[in-house]
């Protein structure tokens, strides 16, 4: 009874999971409707009783991505069946796809040496992400397990900065002599075993070990054997600083659309390469980030976070938001006899502070992003703030219009509907101008705008949203 | 006088521009530090002096990328000379790093004759794009001028739904029949002229024209000529559907950490290959339009956009807030005799709305993520809820004790406290089911999250949080 249950379970997870891959419309032979079903019970039946020939039999037929997939999907107990069915290099490849949840189930099902035996297989830059997300013991024990050579390279890699070009390129490369000619690098291509999987580009030394050129594969593809390297070989290329921040390398990537790039040392030997694959997460990291960011979550987007470090990631923007709303609270506690004569201003004081600060929002958001995207120079800041001023001006203009009639309607007050009406053409100006200087100003300061930016604003629309309201109010109607 | 400001302006400019680079820590041949004044100098003189064949030759030095952006940084008079005096071949390298503005300004100033022929040497994905962003008639001039064989393709291309992997492609692509050996496939390379200028795999076609396998750039370069293309290539890849939307593409490309794909017709036939620079621009599309929608800017991101269109893209978000604001007033006015009897609950009444906002949008934001990160399947929806409403009730039962604490010291009133605290617990819980449960439901029913989710939200934690407060301060204090 209890099998049959986990079985249909499984059978709804695992068809679920293929729905919608057809969904996605993935056509490749191992995934075609047809075949599915025979090999989705072929595969619960060989996990199930833990068939190791067949499990790799069928994961040699699947993408170590839909294999990770199909990984993290099973129940916890049969995880243990699939991972240790693996061999080396395939457990290496599935795991270069799997998230950190997966992995340090891998290193404590699998144990240490077995798992360290898969992490020499991988390229310096999984290998290095997956050390670096165990906690320092599993770290130690784990590179003890590793070969010394690729042991040293990677602990030289983890000393780089994190989020540096360091950290994400890898070692494995292919460069040539800047003597030979296009056959010569062909042979030793055909020759050499141990080269990267995937590349894409080969660089070109010189007699010191410098890189002065490279040579995309397609171009060397399409060049007779004789041609020289250095005639065929590309001297105006990028070469990225170890330093380098990986948000400038995705910048770089992005505007000279590269698909790998040198990674050269500080005194110009080349050390790595990077590839696009890694920028590809970078870009959707950082751009994640940024959103979080502006809603006050910080730290690493993760979705599958622990429940408490998800409240720790939220907690100071709420507590610095109460203090900013109880600023606002003092500000209306200074017209609470004016309040007491007239209790609509007590109804209707939070439109504008609303108005402001959704109005605000908009423009912090759109300034965040340009300055995310490169958008604005430096001697542009004042042509932005022109700009949102006029934005401001309009929006106040017509909300101003609309706010001022609905008030009418309400309570037939002229006086009461002027009032609101000014207020929201005051606030809405204060919110385009704050929400521009703001985030224009934490970046001046080497602060990250994104960060911020939203709670300075909300403080300067409500205080100045409750001020002109109940100012005006208490000026004009008493 | 007037050339002398100019030239000072432009120096302050191209300055500016080198400057950054620099801080990029760009160490090509063309943008060496030691290189880059007289370069600069030389390139203003021929600019000035209409000299042709400088221009030409110091464009020729640079990466088109650098070009496009030493154009944006002209005035606008002498990106017509800059734009003249390139030759075909050069133009088209340089318009397909332009943005929309710099693309019109170019239509403009070289008339339709002379951008057809550099728009024909376009990859077609970028010629569509190109053409897209015209209007109407422009298109059409534009299209007329393009030799016949092109002018096809691309009026094909452009009836493929915007945003679909038909739009994203380029049909420049190199495909071989099967029964050919890795020799003739090396020979053919090297004879044939009309080959893309960058492409990273081979795709093998059998006899009927359908891909069937596909060779990377650094397998082939690897196996002897002899070899089969058959027994050489990989079977197991990724064929993109034309209709496929540009989102799924990119998630593709992400998981199986593409460089590039086979775009496929209906029936199978390769039409196309998408390249994975496309797919990074996507992905920061992407991104950038969720942040924008969540912060209600709706439309296309574009920072350049006019002072008139950027009202409009902000507009229905802050209207729609104007009549949810008033929604909430119209629940504070239920409660105005309670208010004018004790108007400290005027005072305090938006420290609870504005933190259940606040919370909420920190819940809806990371909900978004995840769906848009693909990190929330089917069955999860309740997990996620659960673990949502438990930091909802944390958060509360913490901010609840801080506000009762903060509210004591001000009005020293135990049961304004109480009822502070007790609504802050029901508006942060109230705001963590409805940030979850709001996006949730637009997914399901179709909707975009990012859009509307923000809206609801503050609909919820505004009314909850004025009646839980008020109704509260009803029943207890009066």
């Amino acid at each position: 009874m209890l099998k049959c249950a986990v079985q249909s379970y499984w059978e709804h997870k695992l068809g679920e999971l293929l729905e919608e891959k057809e969904g996605e419309g993935l056509l490749s032979a191992s995934n075609a409707a047809g075949a599915a079903p025979v090999f989705l019970s072929d595969f619960i039946a060989a996990v199930e009783q833990d068939d190791i020939e067949t499990i790799r039999k069928i994961v040699a037929t699947l993408h170590p991505a839909d294999a990770a997939d199909f990984l993290r999907e099973l129940p916890v107990q049969q995880r243990g069946t699939l991972l240790r069915a693996l061999h080396a290099e395939m457990l290496s490849a599935v795991l270069s796809y799997c998230d950190e949840m997966l992995r340090e189930e891998a290193l404590h099902e699998l144990g240490v040496e077995k798992l360290a035996s898969a992490v020499a297989e991988l390229d310096t830059d999984d290998a290095v992400e997956f050390i670096d997300e165990l906690d320092e013991e599993d770290q130690q024990t784990l590179l003890a397990a590793i070969p010394t050579e690729e042991r040293i390279i990677l602990q030289q890699t983890l000393n780089y900065p994190e989020s540096s070009a360091g950290r994400l390129m890898q070692r494995e490369l292919v460069a040539v002599p800047s003597h030979w000619n296009v056959g010569q690098t062909i042979d030793f291509l055909r020759g050499t075993t141990d080269l990267p999987d995937d590349f894409y580009e080969i660089f070109v030394l010189d007699a010191k070990h410098k890189p002065i050129g490279t040579i995309p594969l397609s171009r060397l593809l399409r060049t007779r054997r004789p041609a020289e390297l250095k005639a065929v070989m590309l001297t105006d290329f990028r070469k990225i600083p170890l330093q380098m921040d990986q948000e400038e390398v995705a910048f770089l990537f992005r505007k000279y659309s590269l698909v790998s790039a040198a990674v050269v040392s500080e005194n110009g030997d080349l050390v790595g390469v990077i590839t696009v694959d890694d920028v590809v997460q970078v870009i959707q990291e950082e751009a994640g980030e940024d959103i979080l960011k502006l809603a006050g979550v910080s730290g690493q987007e993760d979705f599958y976070r622990a429940t408490f470090a998800e409240i720790k990631a939220r907690f100071w923007w709420l507590f610095v938001n109460l203090f900013t709303a109880v600023l606002a609270s003092w500000v209306i506690s200074l017209f609470d006899e004016s309040i007491e004569k007239i209790v609509v201003l007590a109804v209707l004081m939070p439109i504008v502070a609303s108005m402001g600060g959704n109005a605000g929002t908009q423009t912090v958001t759109v300034v965040v992003r340009a300055l995310a995207m490169r958008q604005i120079s430096k001697g542009m800041a004042k042509k932005v703030l022109f700009k949102e001023g006029v934005i401001g001006l309009l929006n106040g203009l017509m909300f101003a219009a609309v706010a001022g009639i609905v008030s009418w309607f309400w309570y037939h007050d002229a006086w009461i509907s002027f009032v609101l009406a000014v207020a929201m053409i005051v606030n809405l100006l204060a919110a385009s101008l704050a929400g521009t200087i703001i985030p224009l100003a934490l970046r001046r300061m080497g602060a990250d705008p994104a960060i911020a930016s939203v709670i300075f604003l909300t403080t300067v629309t409500d205080v100045v949203g409750f001020l002109a309201f109940l100012g005006m109010a208490t000026a004009f109607l008493l």
